[in-house]
């Protein structure tokens, strides 16, 4: 179907949306009577991971929080980062740690993320942080799933009742979206590569959230009308341009845009909120460890 | 409608199924070389309390386990309690320890659950399980999920695609049964008392899990045609002879066994596995602790 000119979704804007959460992360910031401090572990030379690193640390800096970086080669052992970890653990400047993945392969990074302390679990990937959201506890929750629901409370304060429908079932986003919702009082799907009529059962969602990792799966007339759509989808595919490349979500945006009430662009929805509630998570932590 | 004469159903039998478990469990233990045991700690005279606890140690002992009692009189401290705990912990003929709820207005059950060790959890109530089964990691499960996800492994082998719909989250029940039907790649919806046209849902469910704690408030119509229904449901309400009472589960038995295709009765359904749960449970941490 041609789409040109159908555009009839808000677009839910995750780039101002960060920018206005950043900007209130620093006013809360500047006001305690101590600096919430976030230490990085970076291990290795992958050249994605330092990008990433190098951004969460200058966005750390710019909301008034320390920032440790911490750099080791790529041949260190397992021992040393373990007692790396133990030490920011034990250091009451350190309020978050974050061990950017993927760890080089001899590492076991499950062993090095159950040694982060939960109440310093800024990432949200320990065991205990799992089992205090899916018991509604007080906690850290991943930084994306935490994105996506701050960007639907934003647009939708009461989200009673809702059938929301999660296409995606991992352990760091399907499942803790669907989590979240759940804790918003909506109804909620939790679906995957498994299940069987994926279109008919996306359209009775109030709220489709895609995290499946497949380029455009998610079509137009798989949306019901108004709905509210969030895509957690990062994908590179070939560009216009021959040799270019660009990023596109899980789903068909443009023909997803002419049905759905609300929708989140990609790049530029849930993407930028990722940091953002990564300093929001280490704000979360610094208070609670303060508090006590 | 009149349903007599139309039941069509094939009825789940729990108690011929627990019976079944137990007796495999006790030819287990019996090869084993160190004897599981299970430790029981009481608080108070609570009378029910007494006779599940009366109940749990027979069986314990029936299929071979060791069996420790520890009753403490109403009026014991949280001090006194997190120390019996912690010696249980540290004990190496406890394989399992499951402290009887409720617990006395004085004392603070969430810090006492807190204090067992994860590995001893039978009754899968600490954080650190619940984050276990979340993340689909080996732990221990919640005896009456356990024992709903047993049945419908016997009589559904492969779940695969199927629709499941759980109306009810608890933690205690309702939330685990959705994470163990998950992870038999069902298609799972949580409902509960906030979501909309629940009839019309549960019509889509090929496997509906009614633990909402509302007597027969699941009917016939609501049931689709075929569907394995699953009752966790335990009510007791007034009976035929007057000043007598009767237990009936959460669904409406006569109706719906007209309509599914495989049902749980109440008695004698997913009742009669919650004990033969624990015990399972025993054993698989007795395995664990003793294979370190
Ligand atoms: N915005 C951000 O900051 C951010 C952060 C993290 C991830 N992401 C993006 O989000 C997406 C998902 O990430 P992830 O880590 O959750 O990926 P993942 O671990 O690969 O999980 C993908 C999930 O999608 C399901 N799936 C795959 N193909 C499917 C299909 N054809 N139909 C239905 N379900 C299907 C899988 O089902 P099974 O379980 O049955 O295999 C799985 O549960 C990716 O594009 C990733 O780049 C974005
Ligand atoms: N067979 C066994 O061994 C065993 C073991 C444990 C429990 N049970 C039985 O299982 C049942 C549930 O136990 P529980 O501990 O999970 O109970 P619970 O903690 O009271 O939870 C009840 C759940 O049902 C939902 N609910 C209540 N009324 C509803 C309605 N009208 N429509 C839709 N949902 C409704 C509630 O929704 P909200 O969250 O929105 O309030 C809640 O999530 C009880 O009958 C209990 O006796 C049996």
């Amino acid at each position: 179907m041609s789409t040109e000119g159908t555009e009839l979704a808000e677009i839910i804007n995750g780039k101002a949306f960060s920018a206005n959460l950043r900007a209130q992360i620093a006013a809360e910031v500047a006001g305690l009577p101590y600096q919430p401090g976030l230490a990085v572990v970076l291990v290795g030379d992958d050249p994605a991971s330092k990008v990433y690193v190098a951004n969460k640390a200058k966005q750390t800096v710019e909301v008034g929080m320390a920032s440790f970086e911490h750099k080791l080669p790529a041949e260190t052992t397992q021992e040393d980062l373990l007692a790396l970890v133990r030490r920011l653990n034990a250091d009451p400047k350190v309020h978050g740690i974050l061990v950017q993945l993927p760890l080089p392969k001899h590492l076991n990074a499950d062993e090095v993320i159950a040694a982060i302390s939960p109440d310093k679990d800024v990432d949200g990937l320990t065991v205990v942080n799992a089992g205090r959201l899916a018991a509604g506890l007080p906690g850290l929750v991943p930084c994306t799933p935490l994105g996506c629901i701050l960007l639907l409370e934003d647009r939708l304060p009461d989200m009673t009742g809702l059938n929301a429908v999660v296409v995606g079932r991992s352990n760091l986003v399907g499942k803790p979206i669907a989590q979240l919702l759940l804790q918003k009082n909506c109804t909620v799907t939790m679906a995957h590569s498994r299940t069987k009529d994926l279109p008919a059962l996306c359209r009775t969602a109030d709220i489709l959230v895609a995290a499946v990792g497949q380029p455009e799966m998610v079509k137009g007339d798989w949306i019901k009308p108004g709905a509210t759509v969030i895509d957690v989808g990062i994908n590179r595919v070939p560009g216009a341009v021959e040799g270019k490349t660009k990023l596109v979500g899980d789903v068909a945006y443009q023909e997803a845009a002419a049905v759905a009430g609300l929708i989140t662009p990609v790049p530029g929805g849930v993407g930028p909120m990722t940091i953002a509630c990564l300093l929001r998570n280490t704000l979360t932590a610094a208070k609670r460890l303060e508090g006590r």
